[in-house]
């Protein structure tokens, strides 16, 4: 098993979740999610500990889910509330119940041990809650690949050129070097092209005429919460780094979770700070990256299908692999820590500060 | 594996088997079965010993099937009769036969050991022999699970209530104790739902306009022979269980017949002592168990499904597991005694008497 | 694994590649092959060493395979010339390289040594040279079956009556004795069944009216290519063996590709001393021979599937096996020679002549 257990992963938007049963997969663990009366969202083991029929089968009685079978009925603390046919409630008689988390308009659940479950380990940034910022909610990707593979995708600048020539890259960054730190618990990889033809995406939404200095900045959160803040500004201003707010800027924003192990959904979304509140400039954007994602969906499964034949030999790794190489890395001491903590080191692991 | 072997099980009804070379699998034994031209069927290892070729990929040569590779030849005891390009027949040209019994439109086939197939022991019941009674065969339901979930489910009255709250029962029902008792090798459960409104089936069939007594009793027969015994009568009556034949009275038949460790075929039929003779009826009523047994085929494919996930847990057990309990472990008491024959104890496991 | 590396194995027929990057696999190994701007077929390794995507995702830059993912550029060696991002190229950059032989329109790839790949081992006869006969290059016949019950299936005379019985058999043949010798590492199987009715193959193409001689020789050469010899001829000539050239004969070939485990290629085509030149002809037959060909695909997966099964006891072998026995050992001696060549003893091994 290759998850990190004591995390926060997305579930989907809020507005996937109301009054109906919704089965689903994290960390191979079934789940049945819903919201009850009081508008929180409950996300409970979808098995009945009785005969095991995913509770998803059942039916809502009020703010409790019936089984299927017999009928046997659980609170949104997955407690036993009735067995039919007879008046004790065995203590045995309980599913697990998962902490949730809803902010901004994403549904998190954490997946390891309730107590470690801390809201300040979820994602956040200061935009979400910035009028300035327009936050559009995209959609699930759904790739047959292991999630580790998902994630290091999205902290490698060097596969824009040749996966998305079309859309996201162009064959003026295929040289450029990569810079890569570590930065707190996440790792960042990024470059500037400097004065250079806009890419087809900077081209349709910047309404740049002439050459543009384009930059890429992959965040990559543990255990799987990627951020890629790119943007356009025109050559002639010569934008530092810092001043990115004074271009075209997006956050494009990946929540990637496992569902098995040769199974993940990305949900992604942006915020942008140009055409805010321009609800057809995002259906736009999500049809330009429903075509990039669909390029690194059909590269990631056919490595996924590679790496189920047998090996002649390791693979090798190259310069543009720095971000990937510690990514795995800090991914390896993460389940080793929780595969530990038995021994009393219940922490999250503390990296060595590079930023 | 969790087959009984000295055991009959239904292969179908005899209107499908003919000329024709049918291919079936019981108990993961892929058989090949035809009637010969006396009107007897046969049932023969579906495999030639040579190159392996499944036998009803041949074809029959009068009473003889030749196979469709290189024409080897088996008569109905199995034993080879022709070896194309050679004179001699070496003794190791044959293919298990497997004794037959037909009877009440039933084909049987006996699994285990050949000098064990006694006629005595397929189930039987009197009421095939009896003019006054309505003999319907049914249908065949395919189901992905193993037949010990799909029989547990025969002697399990309190699931009625929830799988087929608008066919079979209804809530009145729902928390009516079950009442479990062994008589002989059967296990039964049963309870009457006293002056209660007749369930979706009985308004139908029964004609009753006020409130009825409902009784149902499940006997299950090892290993996988399920007899439902179900019907209603005026609640004035206040019927005796020793009457139910006043009432209106349906035999639903199930013959559980294991195909692979996670799939099943359940051969339906039933008697009725009500419209006998009236076929329509028969047919609403294939058609009211059909909806009803989807119902149960989808329950217990779900659960089938997350058997096959790794467990946190092992089940618990409630107070209506009685039957099911019973009957497991008389299961594991059979397959054990079968492991173990050959230290001389070739009966049938004898079971306290309970009746 | 049951495969023979050391061997020229068909990929296809030359006129299926080009420009494009095909991608195949032969011997559980993928491979991506295209045509270079000389002519040359390249074959090489079908998966960057860096992440796994299979090469054929990526694209030609000349006689270059860029990958998909970053760019990695492999030339027709199979030696990495180009990695984005950075300057060195590192020894461990490359793909194997396949040897690859182009004769007579027909694409073969050496799978084992490469230094052991000499033009002479793979298959040829004085026909293909010579304008007296008809060369026509048919088709792939996909079969979900391992390769040596392919192979097997094309040294065996005695099926014919059974499997082909319309189309290449007839009962007149089911009890003429097969002869097997060997010739050099060629098996042969033959029969000669004089002075009988025509099979329909005969009866359409050979435009004999009264009983012909007719011949079956089935040579089998190791690894996995058949020639089989077959042709009548009217039966007043009583037509000696020596001079089958006198009547109307066809090699059909057969080179039987294993793809994986269960998975083979039988690569068909024929040459034929009769209707030289004319390509209806050549369909007619090719029609004639997908009929067969099917024929055999369904028992051969038939007898695959039975085989993934448990098996209750060896299968039995008989008169007819001579020719498959002789082939299964010698192949068994192939792989073992082969899982033995590091104690020095890398030839071919060495068979007692028969001839």
């Amino acid at each position: 098993m290759s998850f990190v257990r004591n995390a926060w992963y997305v579930a989907g938007w809020s507005r996937e979740f109301g009054e109906a049963l919704v089965p689903l997969t994290i960390c191979a663990q079934n789940l049945v999610v819903f919201r009850a009366s009081d508008g929180a969202i409950t996300a409970l083991e979808d098995r009945c500990p009785h005969r095991l029929l995913p509770l998803s089968h059942g039916k809502r009685i009020g703010d409790t889910i019936q089984c299927g079978y017999h009928g046997m009925t659980f609170g949104t603390d997955g407690k036993c509330v009735r067995v039919p046919g007879q008046s004790n409630l065995p203590a045995s008689a309980y599913v697990d119940a998962y902490p949730v988390l809803e902010r901004h308009g994403i549904v998190w659940i954490w997946m390891g041990e309730a107590d470690k479950a801390d809201p300040a380990l979820a994602f956040d940034m200061p935009e979400f809650s910035d009028p300035d910022w327009h936050i559009h909610h995209g959609d699930q990707l759904h790739i047959r690949a292991n999630y580790l593979n998902v994630a290091e995708n999205l902290v490698d600048p060097a596969h824009v050129s040749f996966v998305h020539p079309t859309t996201l890259g162009n064959a003026a960054s295929e040289n450029v070097p990569v810079h890569v730190k570590t930065s707190g618990e996440a790792i960042v990889a990024w470059r500037w092209i400097r004065d250079a033809e806009p890419i087809g995406f900077f081209k349709k939404f910047g309404g740049f005429a002439g050459n543009v200095d384009r930059w890429h900045y992959y965040y990559l959160h543990l255990p799987s919460t990627a951020v890629i803040d790119f943007g356009s500004a025109d050559a002639a201003l010569a934008l530092p780094e810092e001043e990115r707010d004074k271009g075209v800027r997006i956050f494009a924003l990946h929540f990637v979770t496992p569902v098995e192990e040769g199974y993940t959904i990305d949900h992604w979304m942006h915020l942008r700070n140009t055409a805010v509140g321009d609800e057809a400039a995002s259906e736009q954007m999500d049809a330009m990256f429903r075509i990039a994602f669909a390029e690194d969906k059909a590269i990631l499964e056919a490595i996924h299908q590679e790496e189920q034949r047998p090996q002649k030999r390791k693979p090798i790794r190259i310069a543009i692999d720095k971000g990937p190489n510690v990514y795995r890395k800090r991914i390896r001491e993460l389940i080793e820590g929780e595969a530990t903590d038995d021994l009393g080191e219940a922490e999250m692991p503390v990296f060595v500060q590079h930023d």
